[in-house]
């Protein structure tokens, strides 16, 4: 199954960012782009996107990058995240990108950006490391 | 107002915690405890929670846990989210319990600890420390 | 060889711990204290206890507390660290204990806090979360 | 005071980095380059670089990217320190290459590479994200 195939159909597998309605924008070996729209779900009380899904679109993001970067039939599970907050993310939508920086046998460490169109361009709303464990796939549904 | 009742407002107003359904179990100064139940649209391909959800309800007690202990007036905004993940999320609910260990008067930080109900009682699924900024408190609609 | 024999053993082995005088205070199955004594090579530009050597203990510390919750012939040995700064590290030592919250056939995560004397006695100057990787011990010169 | 000099100032008065040998490589306004060669004080018992010192050498490096980056007058110190470890630390030598994320009036954001000389070109061995508090400046002695 090519990459962007995989990665679509855990998404769709997956209630919390088929609900979201995250999409992957782009996908080769160790990166991954994920996007998602502005929906009244998924904000602070200030209308900003919330923490949480800065966060989980980061982390998932990793999670693509990642398992892209690893032979078929492995997949990599987050263990730890670290997420900085550096701006608002108040734009219509968050593009998570994600860029593999070690992919090993046991472990894979991968570096986020997350950007929110502004004005002038895209602003980079938060950084994230994201630490995952290389486990065997689980057999999705047809 | 008093803490519960402020941080249920607070709570109504966010799209992301009102939409997943988190509910404040207690508040007091400098503590705060959120829980979830399970629904479709909180998890991962697998069925448990997903990384993203436990991430920001760790957050969102963070950030009650840490403006509790605040003056009148000040709000805790997250600026830095760290989380090990530490056992499957796969019980009917999660239980994020906040508890302030500096409350500054620019910067707080605060630890949680979240559990999911297993066989045996409550199973420690992810442990985060979590960075605020103290911010003047925006005005919420009556 | 008993816990304590043991990590003395390292500690000694270890030019990093052994230059900057680190003892071992208590080892039991999971938990181990570290403290380490002022000395100008230790120092930040303003007479503080450096960064460095706060973030070394405690890293140090976490791999003597996971060791010890492991089975025989295993070590481990770090591959993240995170540290929240507290407090000024300005007493006249340090003494980081460090408590295991998982040890797993891969992984380890142990959380440790630092505290330094204060004048009423010891005062919370950093927490930190450590995450762990468990491989083979390597043999240690006689 | 030049960038350089004043990095070498800090640099010289600090115990730690002066005992360890830490050199200033390069210093521009948001970004700034540290190394430290290889002595037995710094090393772990099977001979690499120390986790504590891979850790304050970023943590350094990410202090001077920081200030340089800030209003004279003004310092960053260290808040949050997260860590990731790539691949051992075995060269002759380490370099923590550090760029500014951010520089807010309150909050600075510091993103470090750490590479050691191998066979065939530097090895990326650990990234670090620093958070940092901006604060005055204190006078330094003549």
């Amino acid at each position: 199954m090519a990459l962007d195939a995989m990665l679509q159909k855990v998404n769709a597998l997956t209630g919390f960012t088929n609900a979201a309605g995250v999409e992957v924008v782009s996908a080769e070996s160790g990166r991954a782009q994920l996007s998602v729209a502005k929906k009244p779900e998924l904000l602070q009380f200030n209308g900003f996107f919330h923490g949480g899904v800065v966060s989980g679109l980061a982390d998932h993001a990793a999670g693509a990058a990642a398992t892209t970067a690893l032979p078929p039939g492995k997949i990599a599970v987050t263990v730890g995240l670290h997420v900085n907050f550096l701006a608002p993310a108040n734009g219509p939508s968050l593009l998570a990108s994600a860029r593999t920086l070690q992919a090993g046998s046991t472990l894979c460490v991968v570096a986020v950006e997350v950007t929110t169109p502004g004005r002038d361009g895209p602003v980079l709303c938060a950084v994230a490391t994201v630490t995952l464990r290389v486990v065997d796939m689980p057999s999705l549904p047809a």
